[in-house]
């Protein structure tokens, strides 16, 4: 496993950056955790993707927030004029259509309430800890490092594209419609991810801004980690779910 | 279990709040763990036992920050005065003899090297995230509710006084030298959380106050438990180590 902390020594070029950059995720997006692993090869109970979605939630609630960030700590509109459309996208035109609402209709799709998604009171500490770390770290890093750090990106249409006809054909209490959110989800981080690379590869032109660069993009994809970790140790194989947390009904 | 979000009803006189309090460490605290179980119940690789030392050493490290800033926003001269104390506990009257030093010996006694516990590199991203989200809840909530959140001390003797003659027992390769942290820790956490209580219930005064009180220490509470959580998943029996982080001798 590459170190990915002193990687860039005197600096790189730009297509050697972002060759680290495809490195990281090549190691360590979320896509070659056990709990994904499981999800896509049929293995799991209802249960467990039930928590998946009831967790998942708090990160996608958190998404515009965080992009809302970014765009305080953008001084070009034209930057602003193109991120702003990632707002737009999980919130919808008129607040109700977007993806966060696609998502809740994935989440009561599995048979969840509304309000116990919504809520978030059953999400486990975990979840909710990483989401905020992630909401802090575009908080309190340059606009670079925030918009490195949203490089996951990168690899999120190759994770739909598995997991969407797996979830189809492995599980029968899935439907097409329950799965809408995937539906733009793959041109909509195409785009976005095209974007932030770009400018992740202008901008960072320095070693020392190119390993900011990197150690961000890492920092995100522990981010995700971290999540199927608390969600696999909770409801997986040894269920041990926190106290006050999601019970689902077969172990109600 | 209880439900901790709505105990408080029209508000509760100071002997039945500290009782609810109570209750909440009776249910929440960390020595149900099964982490902390297998501890002192002799079950524990030497690897796990550095694990946990390695990790919580971060939670030690932000520990007087925490309390600075409490300070921070406290304006009462004698209120400060008292809890400035713990910064001393934990740095040391010259920043290198007090409770983080302590703790780092505990870890290099257990064959860590110092650099690789203080640079917190090899930490699990979800000890990172818990111990932020307590930093950052002592910076975003009342001085009320961050007092409240230190109360966990209220339980921690306990969990000392289970732990340390455990180790010692069940461990050949656990020194009383090594342990000297636990030596002044149960007096000190006896005399700051009786003054953390007093304080609490003193000025709890109304129902919303009363339930945010019990609401930070189930907060800090889970912040301990999720702890426990990432340590077991990564390092207990499915010994599933996030990639990056600390891989004990055994493993690498």
């Amino acid at each position: 496993m590459t170190d990915f902390s002193d990687v860039v020594g005197s600096g790189l070029d730009a297509q050697n950056l972002r060759a680290v950059l495809l490195q990281v995720g090549h190691e360590r997006y979320h896509n070659r955790h056990p709990y994904h692993r499981r999800m896509v090869e049929g293995a799991m109970s209802k249960a467990e993707l039930q928590a998946w979605a009831l967790n998942r939630y708090c990160y996608q609630e958190a998404i515009p927030r965080k992009d809302a960030i970014i765009l305080s700590h953008a001084e070009d509109p034209a930057f602003r004029a193109v991120w702003r459309q990632r707002i737009e996208d999980h919130d919808g035109k008129d607040g109700r259509s977007g993806g966060i609402a696609r998502w809740l209709h994935l989440a009561t799709s599995l048979g969840l309430l509304p309000e116990e998604v919504k809520s978030q009171r059953l999400a486990l500490p975990a979840t909710r800890f990483a989401v905020e770390a992630y909401v802090n770290f575009c908080a309190s890093h340059t606009l670079l490092e925030a918009v490195a750090s949203s490089l996951t990106e990168l690899f999120s249409p190759d994770i739909i594209a598995e997991r969407v006809p797996a979830l189809l054909a492995r599980y029968d209490f899935v439907t097409t419609d329950a799965l809408a959110y995937f539906d733009r989800r793959p041109d909509q981080a195409a785009r976005d991810s095209e974007f932030a690379l770009d400018y992740v590869l202008r901008h960072a032109d320095t070693a020392e801004r190119q390993q900011k660069v990197v150690n961000s993009l890492v920092f995100k994809c522990d981010v995700l980690w971290a999540m199927l970790d608390a969600l696999d140790y909770a409801y997986g194989r040894e269920g041990m779910v926190p106290p006050g947390c999601f019970r689902p009904e077969a172990i109600r």
